[in-house]
């Protein structure tokens, strides 16, 4: 017989830590189901701030550029780097959105295959990945080639395999599906890509700090990620880049800021590109909204990303289990991988009424999110989310599914 | 006889504001003259931030982009736009670094202008705007015209008319200089432009928030600017981008993310451009580094921009007095415009000695900024800088300039 949620909780060796996060015992938010959009704040993030205006902004003032702002997109960057994506310092820096980013490292992979004509990517792809696709396209005369996801809504090898030739010059798929939480084989689509002698560009948001990546280890040559899912940075904070050392003196990103050029306050006449990974940065280091990262980053040192991994898939696996049993029968159906190899830390169930169903959630302080056409997200962030509030949320969805729902 | 600072700061009716800002009455911040390049933080940020945590972040969490934090790059842009650009609505984002911004501003200027093959720009413009237009150039095989600025280091509308012609694109300039000051005729310089069926894109990074702009009145196309200087937004805080009305659907920005889109929760399978303003941005806004912003905003809409550019203007002939009457007989030479009605808000001093000077400064707490080859700046930022904090600082770097420094 399987665990009830409250054993799962008392025998969950990371449930200390859930009262780290602010509003996990306020009775308004009664199931928070969707950290894989936006993570919780830390409680101690505020301190963090207060402590950030009173002292390195608003004493130190401009002198601390020099006291560690200026490095702070590769200190920070590093730190990421070491504790989420396996990869070795001088390789990642924090920096814009994610849409910025993807369009400077996605312009960087295309130019520097020149000749090469096609852009794979899939179907099934966040907007902004395929939008910056389209983008991209357009301007450097590229054509797409778009991948169909037949595989519970990811990419498979295979399906990589079949689609690249001597034409791709980047390939950028996403390594946890926005929709489905699929999970893709990293390493042996990146082998694939290379293959070819093609760059892969992997857009990491729904898996960084919640499924180990061994970017180093697989050989990925571009990645980008956002900080405020799984990473808990706060609404719109920085994105991330990866660039392996190998390549970043071969490419050329498109937004020739001060802060990439070589000696940024040598106010020189032309642009010289830094050398290593610096060259990928363009303006002003966003250093105010770098901060709650490093809340989140502490956390995650302390508790190993392995553990996290580890109940996260304690977490999906009793998602799915309870969604078998409490939501098939009124017609939910399951639309992410039912292996937990193949899944990050998000389940999405189909079911017509949905959408109706999601806004009655909220109304009730039971928040997971909504994906058309007719998808719930169930987010489960592991460091503050418990096995019971999972529960209250599938409940709370079974009973208004059973409820016919008044028009508005 | 012109009167002390000390009678200055009696009669001035902005100085009850400066005890609202961090640390001005710290004495590890004898002098803080770098407002144009960091705003102090108000002490109500720490607040505002920790209340953004607990409550709209922390207890609405994703509730929150449904009630403000999807408009809130055009909510807050429309309201700097109102108190600091004479910009009306609609035309204003908060979004991106200043650098990212000028890109997409300014590549969405020459694709506009295709078959038109030269940018102008001046050397004097600040670094990341002359990156950008290199970089430009680069990609769209487009000719730079570099304007010299022999006029008290800016443009003059007759260096503007006697460069610019058919073959020009694009302008870009900076309305302050952020090296000597130098104010811009800026309605002046765009008519000129417009005349030549150009576009001009104003950079107003060292102007708003203390000198008044009118853009709409100017018939601006585009401009670009930061929020961390007399905005005091914190550092690295967004930008801003106008985008006057008649040209938004007639321009196309590059970085086609899923937050320029029509209907971005509809995830849809095109990139199709929201209507209006909203299609310059690209990526998820960056929320939490918006509310800074806000409280000086506030301050501003309080004092009025008319009495912070008449406190400015005092600040700066203050400034310039005690110069020449302190500095001058030590070999410093006034590298700004002694015409108030052609300087913004900060006076530029060189002398042989002063990169070694500011470190020294810096040590004791007074704090200017140095730029080469030889330069101190003396940022003054009118509702936190008084009279008498800007005599210590000339002061100090009086008493340095006579004395030899060891060498370190």
């Amino acid at each position: 017989m399987r665990p009830t949620s409250a054993e799962l909780d008392a025998a969950d060796p990371l449930a200390r830590y859930r009262s780290r996060f602010v509003s996990v015992d306020d009775a308004a938010v009664a199931a928070y189901l969707d950290g894989n959009s936006l993570g919780r704040p830390l409680r101690v993030t505020a301190a963090r701030l207060a402590e950030f205006i009173e002292r390195p902004w608003g004493t130190r003032l401009i002198r601390s550029w020099d006291e560690g702002w200026l490095v702070e997109p590769t200190s920070l960057g590093d730190r990421l780097a070491a504790l989420t994506l396996g990869a070795a310092s001088g390789q990642t820096i924090v920096a814009d959105s994610t849409s910025v980013m993807l369009y400077k490292l996605l312009r960087a992979a295309v130019d520097a295959r020149h000749g090469r004509d096609e852009i794979l990517v899939d179907r099934g792809n966040f907007p902004t990945d395929r939008f910056v696709v389209e983008g991209i396209a357009a301007e450097r005369g590229l054509t797409i080639r778009w991948l169909d996801a037949p595989h519970a809504g990811g990419v498979c090898p295979s399906d990589v395999a079949a689609a690249i030739s001597r034409r791709t010059a980047a390939v950028l798929l996403s390594h946890v599906a926005y929709r489905s939480g699929f999970l893709a084989d990293l390493p042996a689509i990146t082998g694939i890509v290379h293959d070819e002698g093609a760059l892969v560009l992997w857009d990491l948001c729904h898996s960084v700090g919640v499924v180990p990546i061994e970017v180093d280890a697989a050989q990925v040559d571009l990645a980008v990620g956002c900080t405020y899912k799984y990473l808990n940075g706060g609404p719109g904070a920085p994105a991330f880049g990866y660039i392996a050392a190998g390549l970043q003196d071969r490419l050329q990103q498109p937004i020739w800021g001060w802060m990439g050029a070589d000696e940024p306050f040598a106010m020189a006449e032309r642009y010289r590109p830094a050398t290593g990974v610096r060259r990928f940065i363009s303006g002003t280091p966003p250093v105010l909204a770098m901060q709650p990262l490093k809340d989140m980053l502490d956390l995650i040192g302390e508790a190993g990303l392995a553990a996290v991994r580890a109940k996260s898939i304690a977490l999906t696996e009793h998602a799915i289990a309870l969604c078998d049993e409490r939501l098939s029968s009124l017609g939910a159906v399951l639309a992410s991988p039912r292996d937990p190899a193949e899944r990050g830390s998000h389940v999405t169930i189909d079911h017509p009424r949905l959408a109706e169903v999601t806004a009655a959630l909220w109304q009730e302080g039971v928040i997971p999110d909504f994906r058309p056409p007719n998808g719930i997200r169930i987010g489960l962030s592991p460091l503050s989310t418990s096995f019971c509030e999972l529960e209250h949320g599938v409940d709370a969805i079974a009973r208004l599914l059973r409820e016919p729902i008044a028009a508005g």
